[in-house]
């Protein structure tokens, strides 16, 4: 039986001064929105207004509720359960510490001894910020595992939470329950039997029984705890677009006396996943004296070796505490729409909550899970690796059962000059010996990049000159792990953040810098406004409209080029993932393709078409044409599916200006599965047409469900 | 009280089959050896004899010892201890197995509860092979900790010992005595003061005290059990060429109501190690999209960078149950007299005894040290973790007090095609997961070559035609972990091996190939006689004296050159290790530069001069030319040491045919300790002689105790 509690909250200068004032507190939730929305703060998402919210990093924060009266038996306890307070804390029962714990992602799980009136109070220090750390930057969290972002990133601002940010409630429970359940299976070679361990620890002594419901909702196995028992034939669970994402529910029963006296309840799918060798790459590298060849990225799902095509998600609120299935569900959704088969939850932000992962289990989405670690030297002193293990212990234990999680990662961009990590890091070698002592099954990496894989950049057009239909076909990397090509948000969006005017020209100014337009990381062109990219590509914009429209049109083909040549670079490539998906508040500009909280902008449509398991693709050499240019391109068929592609023909033609002049004509005999073709390369020399500054030149590439469209520029 | 035990020996079929015929048996020693001896087998080291060892592999080998009659009062026990037993076995008293174990670096310590006339057998299995490896090569190693090389190498026959290869013996002890004593420090960051900890398991009830001795002998520290005391200014260990290998000597007495009951000793050498980031490598890669940036692996001592200069060690005898102190006493002096301060003991051979480790502290030398694993596959089968588990535990229990200790390495080549390992592998991550919780402060790295390093090749002049003078000053790496250049070896040792007419004229027979001169690894070009380069240079050889004297030749000056364009590379390149230093069988060609047991070749003069830590250097475009050519080398100072070079000059002159011709002089202002100084190109257009064939041309930098030679070629 659980019991929820009504709490108040207040600030404070110090643990030992009771607040001033206390307000009505949402648990879960965050202590500063909560006195924000209590105090009439203006809306943090607007303008500059999250600035007002800086001096709460430095309070305590004082949450506080009263025991309500609760019977319990004699041989009943009654516990105080949070599955997560952000981020140091203590518990006060009556005034008498009963727990106290640095790091958010542990669970507490405290047995309350409360009278009558009981007072429950708990104490949450000020955000932690690493002496050693350069001031008012995310290097103050580098002795932390209190996420790195909300010290401010290019794409989200400095606003740090605080408070009970995971569920948190009362329960009695009875002598006789379990303690813990854990269902482990192992599958045979040819993945046609998975032999399937129960255990339990019970107080008490009593016995347990589980019984497993397959997919269709029959029951299939019923089995005692301590024991094993095989199962023919089960149905695998599958990533989107190689197969169903089976999922098989088992309910644990304790009995007393033949009398069920506890249950727990879970859901498993049956797979196996692997880190294996990118083809091609025991021959790298090449010459003399010889380093290392890459490390494996091939992530080999039953067998098959799987093209990771995905994003990478970040919190989808700043607000942490606020996140519930209702936040993630439309994101999980939009994920599968785009034809993604992986999310890489980086770790600059939050682990998710669990229904993040219930959800990505049932839809078919992997999850490359990296711990709390980002851009920063997180350096081994006694202290922080203490935090550290406790915290990853528990992020493991609570997340290994997924299906759908297939990678830990140690950390994001560790490996960098603007990290300074290495092999040797204490953290991570402890993460290595921990995810082997809890999860021995499931691929490790330390960080991203590593041996082999390519990182980067963030722009349509480099500062060379360069655009990615030019960089990416010269690359030669076994993943892609992070590409970025930004735009200008959608109008709705940018309405949540600005005034027009305030964007409007566009320029530099508080809140175009705020929200990530400008200097948002390296001078104006890496701003993500790229304004100067989309004026010599289109000219001038006359409005914002026109600005959002010409900036996602680069932002849209950019990703189909970057998407689909990491794709014809398979088998050596295998792995896709673009920066970003998501983002936790409304931007301005952004690297996204889904704007804050779930408005998909229109690379995403462009994404979704150059992720389709099957299709025709086109490399193209640069994206801006002229007259009387000859217009070449290289015809390939791609192909990440269980299926083979039957023969047929690709009728390659232009559009300009609404008028459509034929290319040529590709007969293919078709390629087997998860396999890509190459084809021809095909020429047209270009009409040469009087335009009035540019138009649209459409490639389409005709061929039934296979087809596929490309919208590139043409000047006189 | 130590007892060592007189031994028999004989083989079986099975070990349910008393052996026909009983031999005497050394021990510490090898079953195959000792049964070669007694039954007048030809000596393994000559001609192709080895291979009628062949059988041995599988047999069943039986040592057997009567235990005599041992007077032991009441709190007494009597203790079989062995440090070492090669390598799958069963101990049996008076017929009844008392201890089983897989693994030969694990000790055996098992009471013994005796009668009279007891008789302690123990029974040897057939060595492993992995029924998944090829046959006949060393794949068959691929699930076993026993070393690689005793299947075949590239130099070294397929000859694999078995038996009780290191101390064995009964001891009798008291109740109370020293289970285990650890002494721990921790240096300050200024390494001013030491905390030094005194820990001591103990059976019964008594106190302990540990008594520290300085390096002059001066008692300096007493603490107990349990304590912690601090030392100032303590002496602290250095490697060669960068100060004294200090050792301090510690006594743990153990009383009893006053009176001593056990003592243990020890050596303790107080120092810090760290891999540190090779300077400038930050910034690699510097291309986008980005990886990783190299793994460090400068070693830094003290906290002063260090450039390892060393070579690959490999076990001094295929015998190892033979090797004493006095085997490898020669060798380390050796080391030490080439000026290195390094040397890697190779993943393939065995972990040393300690006496080797014991030099090693006392020398300076500096250890690298890899776990049992080389060139295979070591698949993480439940089986196979298990022992490799154990063994680690033993390896790095038995080794880790020593301060020449540096670095642990996973083994050789693994993430190499020839191996297929990764980062993924679970007896490298279980390697990871045991150093880091047993030797936390000490380096780890999965193997060699990893990110930035390089390793290979092993010819003075590639396939593709480019020397080394070419090939090594295009190369970038932050290490070159294994280099070789082979030659013929000394006349002495190749006697040793075969009759004249065996191997003059040169050629591919059963011997010559059997003692690694044809087909070591990669046809002609890689064998490692070079018949091929050596002609091309010098003509046909005449006699086996020009063979090797040439072929010594190309060895010395291949090895200066790498050794020293290394040293031009630092800081980016920190380390230098060529391929190898001794070798365990006379050799008739092999990239040794000390031939079995413990000769010199020409090459080791060569090394010794290159590893100098204050030199001259030049690098020189190319090995042999002719009259008429522009003569060009670019001057350096290399300095490896905590002494600045003060300004000087340096005269560079050519001698050809016993003439001199100055080519320049360069005056320099010197340089700070531990830094290189780059100098002039200088020139000489070379004097068009006429000579018969080919003659030597020395070039000679002459710059009081910094002048180096370099003996090139000339030809008219």
């Amino acid at each position: 039986m659980r019991k929820n509690l009504q709490w108040i909250l207040g600030h404070s200068s110090s643990p030992d001064i009771y607040p001033k004032e206390m307000v009505d507190a949402n648990v879960p939730g965050n202590a500063n929105l909560d006195w924000a929305i209590a105090t009439d703060m203006p809306d943090w998402k607007y303008g500059i207004n999250f600035k007002q919210y800086r001096w709460m990093e430095d309070c305590w924060w004082l949450y506080e509720a009263k025991i309500p009266s609760i019977s319990i038996n004699s041989n009943e306890t009654l516990f105080f359960i949070s599955e997560g307070i952000d981020y140091q804390y203590r518990i006060l029962l009556d005034g008498k510490i009963i727990f106290e714990n640095e790091g958010m992602f542990s669970q507490v799980m405290e047995p309350l001894y409360a009278g009558k009136n009981s007072l429950l109070q708990i104490w949450i220090a000020p955000v932690p910020k690493d002496p050693l750390g350069e001031k008012d930057t995310n290097r103050e969290a580098s002795q932390t595992c209190k996420p790195a972002v909300s010290y401010g990133w290019d794409w989200h601002p400095r606003l740090i939470p605080s408070g009970i940010w995971m569920d948190t409630y009362l329960e009695v429970r009875p002598a006789s329950r379990f303690e813990d359940v854990s269902l482990d299976y192992i599958l045979s070679d040819d993945f046609s039997v998975v032999e399937i361990t129960f255990s339990a620890m019970i107080s008490g002594h009593k016995s347990a029984v589980l019984m497993l419901t397959d997919p269709d909702g029959n029951k299939v196995l019923q089995l005692k705890a301590g024991e094993s028992a095989t199962l023919s034939n089960p149905k695998l669970w599958w990533c989107n677009g190689y197969g169903e994402p089976n999922l098989y529910k088992w309910d644990a029963i304790l009995y007393n006396n033949n009398v069920q006296v506890d249950k727990m309840s879970g859901i498993v799918g049956f797979r196996k996943v692997e880190l294996t060798m990118n083809e091609g790459a025991w021959n790298v590298p090449d010459s003399l004296p010889k380093g290392r060849s890459p490390t494996p990225i091939t992530i080999t799902l039953n067998g098959v070796p799987v093209f990771a095509k995905g994003s990478n998600w970040v919190n989808p609120e700043i607000f942490t505490g606020t996140i519930t299935h209702d936040t993630y569900l439309p994101l999980i959704k939009l994920a599968k729409e785009a034809n993604y088969n992986i999310l890489r939850c980086w770790g600059g932000a939050i682990i998710n909550k669990d229904s993040f992962f219930d959800l990505c289990d049932l839809h078919g989405i992997m999850v490359w899970q990296d711990f709390p670690l980002a851009c920063n030297d997180y350096r081994g002193t006694p202290e922080y690796l203490k935090v550290l293990e406790q915290e990853a212990r528990a992020i493991i234990k609570r997340l290994k059962h997924h299906a759908c999680l297939v990678l830990w990662c140690g950390g994001n961009e560790l490996f960098n000059s603007w990290s300074k990590m290495t092999d040797q890091s204490p953290a991570l070698r402890l993460l290595n010996k921990l995810c082997y002592e809890l999860d021995f099954d499931r691929p490790f990496i330390m960080t991203s990049p590593i041996c082999g894989m390519g990182h980067g950049n963030y722009l349509f057009r480099y500062s060379d000159g360069r655009e990615v239909y030019q960089v990416m076909p010269e690359a030669s990397k076994t993943a892609y792990a992070e590409f970025g090509v930004p735009s200008i948000s959608n109008r709705s969006c940018i309405e949540a953040a600005a005034k027009e005017s305030d964007v409007f020209p566009m320029q530099l100014n508080d809140i175009t810098v705020a929200h990530h337009a400008f200097t948002a990381w390296d001078g104006d062109t890496a701003s993500w406004a790229c304004l100067g990219i989309i004026s010599d590509y289109f000219g001038e914009a006359k409005t914002l409209d026109d600005l959002i429209v010409w900036s996602q049109w680069l932002q849209s083909e950019g990703y189909k080029c970057i998407y689909e040549e990491a794709r014809r670079q398979k088998p050596f490539c295998s792995m896709a993932l673009n920066w970003c998906f998501n983002e936790p508040w409304p931007t301005i500009a952004n690297n996204s393709i889904v704007n804050y909280p779930a408005e998909p902008k229109t690379s995403f449509s462009a994404v979704t078409d150059a992720c389709r398991p099957l299709m025709s693709s086109a490399r193209i050499p640069k994206f801006s044409w002229r007259g009387g240019e000859v217009f070449s391109i290289e015809l390939w068929l791609l192909n990440d599916s269980h299926s083979p592609i039957t023969p047929g023909k690709v009728d390659v033609s232009l559009e300009i200006d609404s008028k459509v002049y034929p290319v040529d004509t590709w007969c293919y005999n078709g390629t087997v599965a998860n396999e890509n073709l190459k084809g021809p390369r095909v020429e047209l020399k270009l009409p040469e047409l009087e335009v009035d500054g540019f138009t649209e030149m459409k490639l389409i590439l005709s061929a039934n469900e296979l087809s596929s469209q490309y919208r590139l520029l043409y000047k006189s």
